[in-house]
């Protein structure tokens, strides 16, 4: 099938777009490399890329009707949740604007199925946890998680008054190879620079699920086969957590760091920055329900892409 | 105290800065006078107007650091739902990002409080019924209520990290004198220009709960006074249902036309348009807790509106 890829140089799509390619699909990738990089696109005869940010709605209007998709997996977006705390805009035009354009051009493209990147964070700081789909009020603490409700919301109004099918995945921390941001990324790239010191915002106590690339993509993959609904909304997490500490010790120890030799800096805080929601536990039943489990716990996700990561960038 | 109200000709500001003036505060409104009427703005040397399109983040800014309001009372919306299903960005930008302008206006010049009126189509068409707040996911089937949303989470992520007061409520259909939309003003108007007829949208089943304009006021003022929580939501509704044949067939009759002389057509389907919620329910037992209750009932509140209506436009 046609397949178009937003956020194609990101840490998700360039791990997604090699398994559709290897499928037979014909993929045409869009990003406009504010995180994406250049080396992670795919090249192959069925992919084609498109340099462009989403925020140009005629451009990508052409786009969508020239290559008339039959499926968006949107996964462009700021991942920086911190950016967003700084400049208010951000999120609003990097993610619910640019979610509207995708969704009008498909509107009028008649382009009827969307694959949603959304996150756990959109509960904020729950009452209950693990958190299940269907908990409310819907109350998050960052303008990314309030950008990512927003998108979530447009989705199911464009696919109520359009007739669109959409899958709406509310993710723990994805890691994997080809990462863009986040904390075991950071923290390889700092160490490679200046293996005597590792500064760690927060106390280290933040724990959230950390879940594997592939099983992530192997997750939604299951949602679009088998979930029923017009729109449907799913958890995609695992039960476990991993510490903030967990990830600073076990990166160390992977880049060969002798323990003795490091400073670790840890902050006062159990909050990573304004806007972190420090404890995050999803409820994973509803996709369990539907015959899915994730292959690697939290810390087997991060024992991997530590290496992974070391590997790739040292 | 210092007061801004957004949409401050609209059917609910008109009814409140009367109110907030009686009470000596001192009020600033901001208007464009798309649904807005200008014979429906105060005049009081305590009050001042300014006739500014939301969408200009300049203007705003520079009007709320020059006037420093103790609250924003934000009532600016389009509140007619159809015309956000045929204009896909219409509620994008005179929801959410007008709300986004005042949110980051507010930032700007360290103002603190802001009351904010959502709408019970948040819920889109819930499995349960009374909706309670704490109900999810969230999922709206119109680009209005999909734009509620993003206000109500952009309000969320700004108290979170800016602390900001909030209180949010989720409105019933609110009913009342000065309208400029809604069934009830459609309805008169409709029959003072022609009486023999009346072409009803849906088949006139849609049924919610109206509550009347002081009431609501009334509640929200409670709520402000007495609700605890940094970010409070409430539904503000009452607990019977008016359908909307009931509507039709007591504004012919406070209207003094022969039911036998006038041919009222009724639509096939249960829903008035795209977009349309047909049976609404909330849940208000969250409201009754903090101490408030309405004194009109739906049907009370419908027939006083019609009155009050009919005697301001006939």
């Amino acid at each position: 099938m046609k397949i178009l890829v937003t956020g194609a140089a990101g840490f998700i799509a360039s791990n997604l777009i090699p398994r559709l390619l290897a499928r037979g699909d014909e993929v045409a990738g869009i990003d406009n490399f504010f995180l994406g990089k250049r080396e992670y696109l795919a090249e192959h005869p069925r992919f084609t890329f498109h340099e462009m940010d989403l925020l140009d709605l005629d451009r990508v209007a052409a786009l969508v009707a020239q290559f008339k998709p039959d499926r968006v997996w949107h996964l462009a977006a700021n991942s920086d949740i911190s950016f967003g705390t700084k400049y208010t805009d951000f999120d609003l035009k990097g993610g619910t604007l640019v979610t509207y354009n995708v969704l009008e051009s498909m509107r009028r493209a008649d382009v009827k199925e969307i694959v949603f990147s959304s996150s756990g964070a959109v509960y904020g700081e729950p009452t209950v946890m693990p958190t299940p789909e269907d908990y409310g009020p819907i109350l998050p603490i960052s303008l990314y998680a309030a950008s990512k409700v927003a998108c979530e919301t447009l989705i199911t109004a464009f696919a109520h008054n359009y007739d669109l099918r959409a899958w709406i995945y509310r993710f723990g921390n994805v890691v994997g190879p080809n990462p863009t941001h986040g904390v075991i990324y950071d923290f390889v790239l700092r160490l490679r620079d200046d293996p005597t010191k590792l500064v760690v915002l927060g106390d280290g106590t933040q724990a959230k699920p950390y879940v594997y690339v592939e099983d992530t993509l192997d997750g939604m993959e299951f949602g679009i086969a088998h979930a029923r609904e017009h729109v449907s909304v799913h958890n995609l997490a695992v039960d476990d957590q991993t510490s903030v500490r967990e990830i600073a010790e076990w990166t160390i120890e992977a880049m060969g760091i002798d323990r003795a030799t490091i400073d670790v800096q840890y902050g006062d805080s159990p909050r990573g920055w304004r806007g972190d929601v420090p404890q995050v536990q999803l409820d994973t039943r509803r996709m369990t329900a539907l015959g899915w489990t994730p292959k690697h716990s939290s810390a087997e996700a991060v024992r991997r892409t530590i290496a992974e990561v070391v590997e790739q960038f040292t």
